[in-house]
């Protein structure tokens, strides 16, 4: 027998929040976001000190989704090389989709325009989490400089989700050739 | 002698577009444009039909200093692959301002989300000038898939400016080693 939980009020404006501010931007207004999550104000404020916290929020909560969809499984038997391609293929994948925006931790951080603001800084933190995983593998890999290696892939990760998200590139067959280069410079195996 | 010209109410609503857009986002509202351009709300609907075409114009306006701010001279006796290079060094010096928010082209389009706004057509027309320039560039210089070169280079470029503007790179020692072994690929010379 399956049990359906129904979402919290927290949980609805978390959704809200992602969903909205995905679409049409952080500009979102308070009403639009507790319209769509069927809460009222004085509700959104009970949970949340302010709609930064909301957005901070909801960015975290989607953190966990962002890295499944990306990264390949911590014990699979890839090699450290075909880990790093991995998530660039999932990238390309996911880009293909029609509601495809670009990176929403990327598009978080240039809309706000403010570092100190908690949803860039959330964002930040999971970004730097993504450059984490490429320095580990460029490590694992032999990379000459695995630091330089992991701020290539980051960027190349970033330009191509951004450009995808504007309509500017689809990036069928951009990206493999883009990434092989970089590898192949710094000797990774 | 010199003329001083007093900007127009015109010159004054570009450059107040212009430099807020870019400090605060596209969701600035029109009396913030309004009184920093010292200028009353039905002069502004006397010469643009909404924000949305004063935004537009302001980035047209700002577009042939883009161009000028990183693009080298014509007729100078750089090669094809030092006329691209040129570029990221223009790059990599505007991002060490620091009030570089990254490429306002690019941001205007992930700001607005929507392709068919004017202002995101401006702002797409004057990138697709840029990959244009790399295109032109790369068959010069004997790359062996200039579109595909002009498409990875725009790429780096937005990836770049967008990661220097967010502040998650400062890109010291990284544009270089990530163009180079792309012309490599390409086996400009």
């Amino acid at each position: 027998m399956t049990t359906v939980v129904k979402p919290s009020t927290r949980e609805r404006l978390l959704e809200a929040a992602a969903t909205l501010t995905y679409r049409d931007g952080v500009g979102i207004g308070v009403e639009a976001l507790c319209k769509a999550a069927g809460v009222s104000k004085r509700s959104l404020y009970q949970l949340f000190a302010s709609k930064d916290e909301l957005l901070a929020a909801s960015l975290k909560e989607r953190a966990s989704a962002f890295v499944a969809e990306l990264l390949p499984m911590t014990d699979d038997d890839r090699s450290p090389r075909e880990r790093i391609l991995y998530v660039f293929d999932q990238l390309e994948e996911q880009a293909g989709a029609s509601d495809f925006q670009g990176c929403r931790y990327l598009a978080a951080q240039i809309e706000l325009k403010d570092q100190s603001h908690p949803a860039s800084q959330v964002a930040h933190r999971v970004k730097e989490n993504l450059t984490a995983f490429f320095r580990a593998e460029a490590e694992r890999g032999g990379a000459s400089h695995p630091d330089l290696l992991a701020r290539q892939l980051s960027l190349v990760f970033d330009g191509a989700s951004a450009r995808a998200g504007i309509g500017a590139d689809k990036l069928t067959g951009l990206i493999t050739p883009t990434v092989t280069p970089l590898l192949e410079a710094a000797r990774m195996h």
